[in-house]
């Protein structure tokens, strides 16, 4: 209910008139950098080259963290220096990361609590206005660099973890499309599947309306990962499952 | 909190920069075309003419389902073959239907879960950046014909039922304000109602601030339907009623 | 769930197709409108100057309040006259208050439910477009003026009230900046607080993350008001306190 998100739109269109707003989610968790990262990976490839990227989740606004600014082979990104902007920029191709000290790209008062309206959106604003990145501040290399995510292919098995878990209650894990073809499924194959420690068997499937109603299916989501889904159904509640826990797929 | 909004979004700008995109409601019940086909078929009526409507309820997305382009008088129409997009058509007036198969007009890859992304959005970007609907694919008319929330007139007694309950939790049934007139009903008068079996009385008002606090009234919406209300409460509460409950209005 | 926004948006882009429009926030619960008086001032310094505003909620529609337009030195405000855009006029200094009574700048047909649709939008489209607002009609100075959040310091006591709850669960008072300075607080000094008639000791501090985990502390909120926080938790579930609860602030 609060005015955060519209307060960070005028301050950009202050600066820069012309600027086109997207919004990608302003329902993260509160302080779930994890989630945030999720969905700024998950959304990036989809703009345009050219597109400035904002990112606020910020449990240490007015704190030690440092405020950053990414440039990578098309994009820019702008945000907390928490990792939250990191999946999203390496999916890209990160160039340069910057420390945005430069205060004349920022609103003269900076308030220690929401530096997403006095800190990123103006520098956001000026970046797509045209001030080159380098104006930002001293690049830096020891930005923070979280390790979300991880998944393993061990012989026949795939190994991953459920990354987020999206509001139709499908589980999205960490295993890519790239590792999951080395499993050698076909559609259709009944596969083993072992979710937060329960065995299950899941049908490999193209998409949810291959499955029967009710049936839990794997396939590859619309965002390049292994994702486990239950027909028209929550398969995070029907599972009794939630992000985090780990997945085992087994190809034999 | 997902970033599907976001991702039509960018595609459709990466398409046609000079969009203007107006969100309608992203928060209509998972897989319910009907709800969807209401709120679209309210809120198309405000818009420019030229405008490109896409409409994402979509249940059977990766199956047999079509995807379809509708020219009306007014409008284009972009999304699933499931019903979602005619009653709102049909308020303007539908002259052609197209199926969608025209691959240049989609993304380069389309995904087996996320339409909406893939084809709906890159359509409709096309559309308004001036590709001809006939281009799309193939006119059809067997398209998907949905029969949502009918209403007749018995002499002086009207039949309908709840086609959608609002956030405000008035009831808004499918008698049109033109079916509505034949009862003769005068304001301020005491009208005999039976909603899902339940007898009340309620009074004919022209709006909710002529109700008393408490009040359960009927009067005519915004969206030009016989509509169910209680002043600054939430009348399906208080009477215990829901979507697809027959409403009967005695005229005499 | 519902399509109200989406026509308004409609609407204003049928008038003034350059219009930009950003949301500030459509979660305001039903019919309170002090909560709206408290996102709208908060949010408005941070546009451009020459924005028009348009507020809607609205209780009385349909009824005897009438519709306003307010002048202010930087600004353009439209929406109903129940005192829901006074406290953000008043920041900006009132110029001239208008009934809004020019057909002309309104939808041909106004619903008795709908003034958001059919007068608001249409009539701050135009003002967007240059009409000037001398010509939404007569003068008034009687408009509703609402006397919401007072504070007051008596000696080394300030007396305020929480004026807002934000979807942080942090407790907004109605104390400003400039009256608690005149507490001589100095930064993590423990201040004696009374919230709804629990008392507290809370430490002084700049930011959120000045606090220990769980430790209650009071900071000046980027919105230039006291505001009691919990790092990283809701203070509002964690004191049990709520809107309209009087705060007290012992400076001694």
């Amino acid at each position: 209910m609060d005015s955060f998100v519209g307060e960070m739109k005028a301050v950009i269109l202050s600066i820069c008139p012309d600027a086109k707003i997207i919004d990608i989610s302003h329902l993260v968790e509160k302080f779930d950098i994890r989630m945030g990262a999720f969905l700024l990976a998950r959304a990036t490839p989809y703009f345009p080259s050219g597109t400035v990227h904002v990112g606020v989740v910020d449990p240490g606004v007015g704190g030690e963290r440092r405020a950053i600014v990414i440039e990578t082979s098309r994009s820019l990104f702008v945000g907390p220096d928490n990792g939250l902007l990191i999946p999203a920029a390496t999916r890209d191709g990160i160039l340069h990361v910057y420390e945005l000290t430069n205060h004349s790209l920022m609103r003269n008062e900076v308030s220690s609590t929401f530096h997403g309206r006095d800190i990123f959106a103006p520098a956001a604003a000026h970046l797509a206005a045209g001030t080159p990145p380098k104006e930002c501040g001293p690049e830096i290399s020891d930005y923070v660099k979280p390790e979300y995510g991880r998944s393993t292919i061990n012989g026949t098995t795939a190994n991953s973890e459920i990354f987020h878990v999206d509001s139709f209650g499908n589980l999205i894990t960490s295993l890519p499309n790239a590792d999951l073809a080395r499993l050698n499924l076909k559609f259709g194959q009944k596969v083993r599947v072992v979710i937060g420690g329960k065995r299950l068997s899941a049908r490999f499937v193209k998409t949810y309306s291959d499955l029967n109603r009710d049936e839990i299916g794997i396939l590859v989501g619309s965002h390049g990962f292994l994702e486990v889904a239950c027909r028209e159904r929550n398969a995070a509640k029907r599972i009794g499952a939630r992000r985090g826990n780990v997945v085992r797929v087994y190809g034999d």
